[in-house]
């Protein structure tokens, strides 16, 4: 089994991805705001990238979360943290998000055989899907704005790290380091990605309980699944 | 000074090199072997994409180096081995290569205001080099086969913790992933690479002793500089 990992979203390509599995990682937060959703029972996430597009597909049992520039969109029913996303606030509804970065690296995997979302929540169980399912892996930090993003790797790095405890990988150098880093710092994985840029922002707009809270690893072992535009748990 | 990191030739982009310092990094073997010839006293290194440029550029001052596929080139007098480019064979010479990665690499940051080539051999003397000037930086791993190669981020980690050591720095979160893996593994670099592609591609065809050259550091105090075609020692 094949593991290569694409640093952001920019790095794209369809003939990449054609006939294997793609895992999107948005950590901070759209994946671990997925995740969550999926886990605490929200029928489908759908993911847009304009607001607008995701005005339009309310109704009264949807509703609408996601951010610009870290922050809740104006009229949305929910923002990006993911401690939002409570199982008395999603359970039965269709959730509609719209956020930068993970939504976009979503979008453009569509050219791959099968989607799935992963975060530190769910990790281990992401994992033990890529390998009762023996596709070649494609894993992709969504990155922020374009940019490589230290959370996003340090979460690749786990699920490779993961992958490679239970079975043999022929891993692309890329993977191989983000492999060694989680390796090297699983013990407090938070200390390594404190130089990051994007973990600096949501400090200081005050979200230091989202950051304890998506570096979480494996409290959930629900696989979301993108299929027809829709997120979905992997049946 | 911010300090930024692409991970291969294939995401050089013109506008993020502008009014910047680039780093060309190609370990094994282009930067070391540039950086052996200029330190050994070659008078200039020119570098070429087309073997048939080379061989137009001959003449009886020059000698002809480079690879394909790591191995020595028909028809011309030195391989892509450091080990060959001694003071006996390289003095007052005109050096014209041609390789694959480095090569690209080196004329695809054309319009950066100033072009180095480092390797293990000069990476604090390139790191002092920098800080003097104090442009922006943008170190450019130039990879194998346009894909990332974990040498050449090892040796980016390098430059970026000599940077750091001496001088404060900005850098994007690729370039802290590069540093702390150097920071982590700098008493053994060696080990850390031995998983890479390029690397067991290397040894297989017997170049091992190559690949320790490569990774000694700072052996070398020569800073390569590319103007207008050429690469010569910095002024």
């Amino acid at each position: 089994m094949k593991v290569e990992l694409c640093p952001t979203l920019n790095y794209i390509r369809d003939e990449d991805i054609k006939g294997k599995a793609v895992v999107v990682i948005d950590v901070l937060r759209a994946t671990s705001v997925i995740t969550t959703a999926i886990n605490n029972g929200a029928k489908e996430v759908i993911v847009t990238i304009e607001t607008e597009d995701a005005m339009r597909l309310k109704d009264k049992n949807s509703l609408l979360g996601g951010e610009r520039k870290g922050l809740k969109i104006q009229g949305f029913d929910l923002s990006n943290s993911p401690l939002e996303y409570k199982k008395e606030v999603v359970l039965n509804k269709r959730i509609v998000i719209s956020t930068t970065n993970g939504t976009k690296a979503i979008k453009m995997s569509e050219k791959a055989d099968k989607i799935y979302i992963a975060s530190m929540l769910n990790g281990n169980a992401v994992a033990e899907t890529l390998i009762k399912e023996g596709l070649d892996v494609v894993i992709i930090c969504a990155g922020t704005n374009g940019r490589f993003s230290l959370d996003d790797y340090a979460c690749a790095g786990k699920i490779i790290y993961n992958i490679n405890e239970k079975h043999e990988i022929d891993m692309d150098d890329f993977a191989i380091s983000a492999y060694a880093a989680y390796r090297d710092h699983k013990a407090n994985i938070i200390d390594y990605i404190s130089m990051a840029k994007h973990y600096k922002y949501l400090l200081s707009i005050g979200y230091g309980e989202d950051i304890k809270y998506c570096f979480t690893e494996d409290i959930m072992r629900v696989v979301p699944e993108y299929i027809n535009e829709s997120i979905r748990i992997k049946k």
